[in-house]
């Protein structure tokens, strides 16, 4: 990467200069208990696992790009372990949450793997810190 | 929030049409590969939460804020277990991360919360997909 333009989704306990950093960017910022971040754990038939990423991919592609309220969604394996995934989610609030749950996109995805997924397990979160970079330098 | 600038960290997977929105919007995009994401899992003694939350909102802030190769730091705490914290961390590679280890932010951190962690559990991760808007409407 040459430049990465980051951003500080919410960060109400931010020190004003890292703030300052990210309005001076161009980077809106906005308080913490703005967004609505959950974490899914999810244990894949690892003979299904290339069909999961497939389908999990496609549905991350179209949440991010087709609703307002999706923010960010994450997704990794463990590198040990890598049909254990945890999905990483960013919301507006909650109803984007819920709304979410409602699209066509998803319930494709959920129909589609539903026979791949051996574990699911979802936790709402209350955010600590989320913090990004607004700009820093590159390779 | 008003609105919101969001950013793909890194999405080698990303069909077109989404890069081009970010890259429409002056959002730099690298591959997924380019990244490299961590998740620290943690269970805090109740009594000394606040303290440690306090200790790595500032450890959090330093390190986006001071280290090029921080990407972003997100601390949540289970809603239904606040003592059960998870940070999702992006690096821009695992040097970045080895580096952060070793500065005196993290170190002054790893001191004071010693007393505080009950469990540290630490999982290194393959990134399947980092989406995030390049901007979004807001409410």
């Amino acid at each position: 990467m040459d430049a990465k333009q980051l951003l500080v989704i919410g960060a109400s306990a931010l020190p004003s200069s890292l703030v300052g950093s990210a309005v001076a960017q161009g980077v809106p910022h906005s308080g913490v208990q703005d967004s609505y971040v959950r974490v899914a754990e999810l244990e894949i038939d690892p003979a299904q696992l290339d069909a999961y990423k497939a389908a999990a991919k496609e549905e991350i592609e179209a949440s991010v790009r087709l609703e307002m309220g999706v923010l960010a969604l994450y997704a990794v394996a463990a590198k040990h372990d890598p049909a254990h995934i945890r999905v990483f989610e960013i919301y507006t609030d909650e109803d984007a949450y819920k709304a979410h749950l409602e699209t066509p996109h998803f319930r494709k995805y959920k129909s589609a793997t539903e026979g791949m997924v051996k574990q699911l397990k979802l936790t709402e979160t209350i955010p600590i810190m989320l913090a990004a970079k607004a700009t820093s330098g590159g390779r």
